[in-house]
C-alpha cells in the first residue's frame, strides 16, 4: 500500500521558503521542489528534529532496466533487437551516455537485464531477473504471461529493497529496450483513449513510413486485446515489456518506502502512468525530469498534469534526463537550507502587489 | 575587436558527436552544447593537441553587477532602492541565492558595486566600480552621461580582464538593482520596436495597476529620446543603468577573449542585446542559459532566435539561471570527451530513417 504524505510540516516549509531573501515565487519551480523533496524526506521526523535538519539526497541510485520486445521484430526501430544486449555490455562496460552522467554527479548505477535476447555475460556485473528470451509481439499475442507479470511485479520491488539498503532516499529509472517507445505508445493509448496516431512518435528516429507501420500495429493491438484493457494490471501485461514491468514494480516499492522517484522519459512515463493507475497515491512521491523529444511525451506529461524540469529535447532513454535533475534537485535543497531570510540579512521584506 | 569563431575542427566535432553511441541527435540540445563549447575552446589548438585533448570547464566566474536606478522612485518595483545594497550586503555574507548556487556548483563569485544608492561598507569585499549613486530617470533625462556610459564599459571590461588572469574560460554575469526590469524591457522596445505594452512585465511581482504605470514611463522615455535611440550605444546610454552599461563592457571583453558568455534572463538579455548590435560575432560565444519567468523574456529569447537551456519559471536575477546550467555544460562535456562510440563498444551503428 502507498501510504500519502502527511502534511503535517508543510504550511512550516512554505513559509520558510517565502520567508527567503527574494521576491515571493522568484525561485519558480525550485521553489515547488524544494517543498516536495522536504515534504517527502520529513515524513517520519520529529518537531524538533525538523527545524534543525538539513535536508540532503542520500545515496541516489539510478537502474536501468533492460527487456527485449517481440514487436521488434515488425521493423517499428532503426535497430535490431540485438543492440538492446550491445547496449547493456555498454553500459556495463562504462561508455554509455548513463555512465558518464552518473559519474559526474554521484548516481550509484545498476542495471538490470528483465529479460533480453542474448544473454549478458556473467562476468558483466549485470544484475539477472530474466522473466523470458524476449516478449511476445503484442499484435498477435499478449506481450506476457499472468505469471510473469507477477514475477516481473515481484522482482522490480526485490531489487529497490535491495538497493534501499544503501540508505537511498532518491531512485531513478532508466532502461534500454529495442521496440520499447511502440510498447510504451501502446499503453499510454490503453490508459488515455487517445488513438496511435496520438501516441505513436519517431522512437530513436525512424521514417514516417515506419511510424505509419507502428499505429497500424498499435491499432491492431488495441483491438485485439480491447476485452482485457479494462485495468491497468492487463495493460501492462498485454501490451507492456519486461523492463516497464519491473520497473512499475521498483515504482511501487519505493512509493511504498515514501522515497522519491524520479521518472524520466516516454517510456518511463508509461511505467509510472501504470504505477499512479493501481496506487494513485504514488504521483506524490514523484519528479517528472524531463519532457522527451519523443512526440507524445508531451501529452503524457499533460495527461498527468505535471510540468518537468528540463526540456533539452532528449530521445535517448536509459535515465538520462532523469540522471541530469541530480544537481536541481540539489539546488532546490540548498537554497531551501542555506539561504538567509529577511530577517538574517535584515533585507527589506517586500510584498507583492496583488 | 570580436572575432568569428574559426571553425577549422568544426566537421570533425560534428562527427564525433555522431558516432556516439546512441541515435542520431538523441542527446537533444546537449548535443548542441557540446559542439559549441568545444568549438570556443579548440579556437587556439593545434591539430594534434585537438585530437587528445579533454575539453573541461576552467576556474568558472560569476560576476554580479549592481546599480541603482533613477527610475524607482516613481514606484515601478515592489521594493525601494534601499534592497539594492542590503542585497549587495547578503551576496558579500553569502546568504543569498546566488551564492548558494555558486557554493554547489563552483563559481567563483565576485560583486561590483556600479553605482548604488548606499556605498557599501569597505569591509564587504564589494569590488567599488562606481559611476554615480544612482541614475536619472529616464521618462525625463537620459540615464547616465556620455562620461560615465564610456567609463562604464572600460570598468566592464577591466573586470573581466582581471578575472581572466585565473584562467577561466567560462563566465556567467547575473545583476541587482531595483527598477532593471524597467531598464531592461526599455532597452528591449528601442531595439526591437516593440512597444512598452509588449516588453514590460511584472518584474519581481508588481500589480497590474502598476505595469500600466511603467509602460508608460517606458512610452514617455522612447519618445522623449526619440531621435537618440537610433544606435545601440546612446539606447545604453538614454535607458540602461550602472550594471547594465558595465555588463555590456564585460560581455564584450569576453567576446574579445573568445570565452564563453552565459547569459542569465530578462536583464542581462538585455545586455547581451546590446553587445550582439554592437558586435554581432559576438552572439557566437554565448550561451542561452533559461527563459525567465518575466513575461517578455520569451519575446527577447525569440527575437534572437536561440533557445535556452532552461525553463524553470525562475524571475530572481542576480545570475541565478546562469549559474544552474553549470552543471549541464559539464555534462555535455564529459559526454563528448568520455562516450564510447559504436567503434569502441562494438554496437552496431544505427541510422535514422530519414
Amino acid at each position: 500500500m502507498v501510504k500519502p504524505l502527511d502534511n503535517k510540516f508543510s504550511a512550516q516549509i512554505k513559509q520558510k521558503i517565502d520567508l527567503k531573501t527574494k521576491p515571493l515565487g522568484a525561485l519558480g519551480q525550485l521553489e515547488c521542489v524544494a517543498f516536495q523533496l522536504v515534504n517527502i524526506f520529513s515524513q517520519h521526523t520529529s518537531d524538533a528534529e525538523f527545524l534543525s535538519k538539513k535536508w540532503v539526497v542520500i545515496a541516489p541510485q539510478l537502474i536501468v532496466f533492460a527487456g527485449d520486445h517481440g514487436i521488434a521484430s515488425q521493423g517499428v526501430s532503426i535497430a535490431p533487437s540485438e543492440v538492446t544486449g550491445q547496449m547493456v555490455a555498454n553500459f556495463a562496460a562504462g561508455g554509455a551516455a548513463i555512465n558518464v552522467l552518473c559519474r559526474q554527479f554521484g548516481w550509484q548505477l545498476s542495471v538490470v537485464d528483465c529479460g533480453i535476447l542474448n544473454v549478458p555475460e556473467a562476468d558483466l556485473g549485470v544484475i539477472s531477473q530474466r522473466l523470458g528470451n524476449i516478449t511476445q509481439a503484442f499484435h498477435e499475442y499478449e506481450a506476457m504471461s499472468e505469471a510473469q507479470l507477477e514475477q516481473g511485479l515481484t522482482l522490480g520491488a526485490r531489487i529497490l529493497t535491495l538497493q534501499s539498503q544503501k540508505g537511498a532516499n532518491v531512485y531513478a529509472f532508466g532502461e534500454m529496450g529495442i521496440g520499447n517507445t511502440s510498447s510504451a505508445a501502446a499503453i499510454f493509448s490503453a490508459l488515455s483513449g487517445l488513438s496511435p496516431e496520438e501516441t505513436v512518435g519517431k522512437g530513436t528516429g525512424v521514417s514516417g513510413e515506419v511510424v505509419i507501420k507502428k499505429q497500424q500495429l498499435l491499432a491492431q493491438a488495441l483491438v485485439l486485446h480491447e476485452s482485457k484493457l479494462t485495468n491497468a494490471r492487463n495493460i501492462l501485461r498485454c501490451l507492456g515489456g519486461f523492463e516497464i514491468c519491473q520497473m512499475v514494480g521498483a515504482m511501487q516499492q519505493a512509493a511504498r518506502l515514501q522515497a522519491v522517484i524520479v521518472v524520466d522519459g516516454f517510456i518511463a512515463t508509461a511505467a509510472a502512468m501504470i504505477v499512479i493507475a493501481l496506487s494513485p497515491n504514488a504521483q506524490q512521491y514523484m519528479i517528472f525530469a524531463h519532457c522527451s523529444g519523443e512526440q507524445a511525451h508531451a501529452k503524457m506529461l499533460e495527461y498527468l498534469n505535471v510540468k518537468p524540469l528540463l526540456n533539452l529535447g532528449l530521445r535517448l532513454g536509459e535515465g538520462s534526463g532523469a540522471a541530469l535533475t541530480l544537481p536541481i534537485m540539489q539546488s532546490a535543497l540548498a537554497l531551501y537550507n542555506d539561504m538567509a531570510s529577511f530577517e538574517d540579512a535584515q533585507v527589506t521584506q517586500v510584498v507583492q502587489g496583488e
